[in-house]
């Protein structure tokens, strides 16, 4: 395919063609009135805009069955980050090998950021851990957390602006059960 | 604590009272002016609101590194679902235990839902599979889908509602990757 409509793309993903060009337009507008827009072009402004390309220097920190399944499953470098580290407090951990990237020990966290200058850091650590933690991480300059340790991070730095998503993945379980809930009550 | 006042609970959620009311009010409202919210019978009535009660019999498909952590990491009792049945097409993990489910072979699946009738399927299977196999599980009775696969299912149903949570992890690590990208710009 060379070109797509709004309305084509709009199909696909479940919106409406006048919000697929609001949005694009935001970014300056890639297509033509009549034409649509070029697949390819498109696809690499988008990537230009998200920044796919960065190579944003990433770190995880805690690999439980959560971390791991992150580190493992999710394609870093498609969605412009790179995994140059992974560290655990359980040293029987340390060692191993996962997702290409040597786990190591907590302890060599401070020493390892000084060197390589992580900027973005993801959380699988229990909820006491880190606000503490994510603290420590920000006076080592990492400036963006993907938060999935069940605590609502708010961070702030003096000079820079700190990002966050915290994930509360049961959240969206929590939306299902409430629409089977809705669907009981229509029934009645 | 006893009571709170929206004032309070917008400040923890980062949200404004009047949103907060507002919401509430959508369920009949569980406030006095002036007194606020009873801390117990708000926690009550958003639990009874939300169906974190009704143990929905759920299946989890596909054990792989996500499919693993997920059985492991949610506590699916406490959002209104009971995990019955694990299943995966690899017979090297058939007999396993996870979660204190026996993983079973996914050649049992039907036998398994006409007896038991689950009414949630959490799939964490590839892509290519998720399609078939979740119109299978609809035929099956399955109503709700908590989707992992990375493809954008959308169900129907002659006479029921099926609710489909499509989760793409993914989604919000590029949203950090924006945010930095982002930055960038704004100290250039």
């Amino acid at each position: 395919m060379i070109r797509i409509s709004s309305r084509e793309l709009a199909e696909r993903m479940g919106l409406t063609a006048s919000q697929i060009r609001q949005d694009l337009n935001c970014f300056g507008g890639f297509g033509q009135q009549g034409y649509g827009y070029n697949v390819t072009e498109l696809h690499a402004q988008i990537g230009k805009i998200l920044g796919v390309h960065a190579g944003n220097k990433t770190i995880l920190i805690g690999v439980g069955n959560l971390g791991k399944a992150i580190a493992q499953h999710i394609d870093f470098e498609k969605r412009g980050c790179k995994l140059i580290g992974i560290f655990d407090s359980n040293h029987a951990l340390c060692g191993k090998q996962i997702a290409g990237v040597t786990v190591d020990p907590i302890e060599t966290l401070e020493a390892f950021c000084a060197a390589n200058h992580p900027v973005m850091a993801v959380l699988c650590i229990p909820k006491t851990a880190a606000h503490d933690l994510a603290h420590q991480l920000v006076k080592l300059g990492v400036r963006a957390f993907w938060n999935f340790s069940h605590y609502d991070l708010r961070l702030e730095h003096e000079q820079e602006q700190i990002i966050v998503e915290n994930v509360h993945l049961g959240d969206s379980l929590m939306t299902l059960a409430y629409g089977l809930q809705h669907q009981g009550d229509a029934h009645e």
